[in-house]
């Protein structure tokens, strides 16, 4: 009934409409400064939304894991009609089985500078059991967050002569609401905006949108560097991540990279009944539980010989930078309902200079109504490292490797052989991520990041973080080995339920997004 | 196509055959030893194979988990038309919403003593993706185990001229086919066995069959006890688990008790990106490594206080029974392809003497192509403790709560509040399972324990195995309270997967079994 009624409304108000296929409008003579350009965008966003919000989930409704080849494609070939409806050239860069990048060109008459906008289309793989409209495909409008109560709502009726209004704390659950497909969304509503205000764009913009940054982005490295040639540009921005958990914007200036493998201990060849080999037969869980417990302190310490080895510091700008954040950890415990963050006492901003050693699930046999009463054949830990400025992917796993056997473990690739099983006490598969790589971080001392900070500032009343680098893992080693800086401007609401069931945008959210990515690309410039 | 075969030959070559239904013919004047007896059921059985396997198959076809009630209650109308057609009167102890004891009695004309035969007609939890034909309940013959490369065969041709001819390697895949459905089989083919040979029955016979053993025998002990006038026995006979691992037979005289229970840890209260808050968001997967490492030592040890406190240790008898089974332990080892078991050195069976600490299973959100990159929210690790006599398990359950709090972790007993979560750094949620019970132990100097043990011995070529007390856990202890002395005579191959995915049974298995019923049943006498 929904999606019916979705077709038959997108068909209506569809976001191509006849006026922004005519010629743009003659331009106004006067530049508007960062601030007026952001209440334009709000004003013009005001008559709009529900165009808006029927775009992006018209977006969401199409699956998008990077390895479902038919959905990613669907996704891709969605994306250029949104690009050539804004009059962007737009060229498919494919990847064999694989959701091709997406890359889109606007030329802007009199610009000196090129921005390139990078975000992903593609989102985490989903448990639908774990999501409570059991679809993350199906968009679900809601009052609020669930955690608030939230109550889910169709969307409103919409007529030229009584637009929707949609309250700021609505929310649109579904995959790929805030990671990655919003941000997208919000750049094309950005250049409607300003295109419907005739105000001129500022720089030449440049967008690649990749299908599989949620798998490790294996093939983008290979691609961008195929297509070199398209990608001359003087600033990267990724709108890729959430804005700071005070709800303030965000810039950011790094990121972590990521190493993540699977860890598999092993007990007898079949799992075995507990009655009558419990006690005897080893088992594999605890072998895990062991070894994980071996390798990080309560506090939070990574134990791994070298782990901290690595790290480049950073700079006093940074430093000056990361001291001027806001510390709202205290109330942001509260929200996330803890009692003592790891780290020793330091703060998430701080922590976010080092590497990290996550366990992102275990596995083995079966636990609740499923439990059987068996001594498991094997028990296995998926792991994710993010790394930092310095830190190589490989000798890092090297790091974790060499920790494992000074365990007393040995350690195979794939699963052991009878006469491995045979041989030693205590066995462990490690199995690498195939794709993994490391941080980068663009100087913050650059006028393009200056300017960068300047324009998002003056767009956003001076409110936004300015971050010498994020947590989480975007490839932008990648642009920095094209020689492109980049800087992170993310949009969406920090509470998103990111990579996990749920996932969702604050609408208030996606239109300050709007507002910040029509000053940027109307006002940057150095 | 299977099952539309199976239903036509079981049509055609039902096992309530016409022979069966009619009087039972005048019994042989002189009593047979159990060998003779063992001897004489072979010679029946290897003309009658065929229908004893499809009586099997047809009853394997019915999904039977405990809390299934439709298809528990078919196993049990199953149950009461094969009893029936051998003329034994059955009823059917109910139980709201599961399925109901289903009682059986067989008076045999100047018999002085009364045999209880109990095991129980449903099976552990299934998760079809586990098995290698995907369908528990569609029973798979086998030309070997599948360890042993067997194939899937279907069930051999068979006629009046030409009686199909069954290998004795050949198995039979299925929920079940070892535990506990093919003990009833083997009792009811010895009773057609003895009968087609006119050897009458030494002793009354009463049947127990439980539908709920693996959920914990909830009811029985209620059940029964309402029940009582039906259950004057001398001796109880229990069919419920394997043979000793060296394929000989076994006669045992005690088991182990069970308390579960499931151990969950918390994180933040929904997951979260491991880029952005990894290094400082609590992860319960390590909270849950720590508190599981803390609770055995390498070499199997439980280090929980008091663990030991109150075995009731073996007396000489059992002792020397113990010190007298045959140690192949060396050779389990091999087959189940480990190095080093659990324990420091001691044996597997004397092992059993003590109690046990075993993870039957680990879950925190995924792992393998389903990982997402989070700090999960939660981690649970489900735990079984077996008992062995002198154990309480509500007093064992408490050793465990203690031993967690000692680690600082507040204990809860749902999920926790928000006020909770914000003032305890670390949490576990323990989840005791509803059915828990103590061990039992049957006296081997009684004079029907002594008579049983000739019997077998006699019947088996004294090749039997003789132990105190095995490793799993039968719900015995309400036997014992109604005084009634019980003794395990299993009949299953050891290596039949029980508990967990390809459970299955090894034809001669219940060839040998059904001779060893057959000769308790004409033999057994103190």
């Amino acid at each position: 009934m929904r999606s019916v009624l979705l077709a038959v409304f997108t068909a209506i108000f569809a976001y191509n409409t006849p006026a922004q296929r005519i010629p743009t409008p003659p331009e106004r003579p006067h530049k508007l400064n960062p601030d007026q350009v952001a209440q334009e965008v709000r004003d013009y966003r005001m008559n709009n939304e529900d165009r808006i919000i029927r775009e992006l989930s018209e977006f969401l409704a199409i699956p998008n894991i990077a390895s479902d080849t038919e959905n990613i494609q669907k996704n891709a070939t969605q994306l250029v009609s949104m690009l050539e409806a804004r009059g962007i050239e737009t060229h498919l860069l494919s990847i064999s089985g694989r959701g091709p990048v997406v890359f889109g060109k606007l030329a802007v008459p009199n610009a000196r500078r090129t921005l390139i906008f990078y975000a992903h289309y593609d989102g985490q793989p989903v448990d639908p059991a774990a999501w409570t409209d059991g679809k993350p495909f199906e968009p679900a409008l809601r009052t609020d967050s669930l955690e608030n109560g939230g109550k889910r709502i169709p969307l409103p009726a919409n007529s030229a002569q009584h637009p929707a209004i949609y309250n700021d704390d609505w929310r649109i659950y579904a995959r790929s609401s805030s990671d990655d497909k919003s941000p997208i969304v919000a750049l094309l509503a950005a250049l409607d905006a300003l295109r419907a205000n005739k105000i001129p764009l500022g720089i030449n913009l440049k967008l690649v949108l990749e299908g599989e940054e949620e798998d490790g982005s294996p093939n983008l490295e290979r691609v961008l560097l195929a297509h070199k040639n398209l990608l001359d540009a003087d600033v990267l921005i990724t709108g890729d991540g959430p804005v700071h958990q005070s709800g303030r914007p965000l810039v950011f200036f790094g990121d972590r990279g990521i190493l993540g493998f699977q860890i598999t201990t092993y007990g007898a060849i079949r799992a075995l009944h507990s009655g009558h080999y419990g006690n005897w037969a080893p088992n594999p869980g605890f072998t895990l539980a062991r070894l994980l417990t071996s390798m990080k302190s309560e506090d939070g310490k990574v134990l791994i010989e070298g782990f901290y080895d690595d790290i480049v510091p950073l700079n006093t700008t940074e430093k000056d930078a990361l001291a001027a954040m806001p510390n709202n950890d205290a109330d942001l415990e509260r929200d996330l309902q803890f009692a003592r963050p790891e780290g020793g006492g330091q703060r998430l901003m701080e922590l976010l200079q080092y590497p990290s050693l996550n366990i992102r699930g275990l596995r083995s046999a079966y636990v609740g109504e499923q439990a059987q009463n068996v001594v498991p054949e094997k028990a296995t830990a998926a792991i994710d490292v993010r790394l930092v400025k310095g830190e190589d992917p490989d000798k890092k796993f090297e790091q974790v490797l060499a920790h494992i056997r000074k365990q007393g473990l040995f350690i195979t690739t794939v699963d052991p052989t009878k006469e491995e099983r045979l041989a030693h006490p205590a066995i462990a598969r490690v199995a690498k991520d195939p794709w993994n790589y490391p941080a980068s971080r663009t100087s913050m001392e650059l006028p393009v990041s200056e300017a960068l900070i300047k324009v998002v500032q003056d767009a956003t009343g001076g409110q936004s973080v300015i971050a010498p680098l994020l947590g989480g893992s975007v490839p932008m080693y990648i642009f920095e080995k094209l020689q492109i800086p980049w800087i992170g401007v993310p949009i969406v609401n920090y509470d998103n339920h990111q990579h996990s069931s749920d996932e969702n945008l604050r609408l208030g959210h996606l239109w300050r997004g709007m507002e910040i990515y029509a000053a940027i690309l109307a006002d940057l410039n150095w």
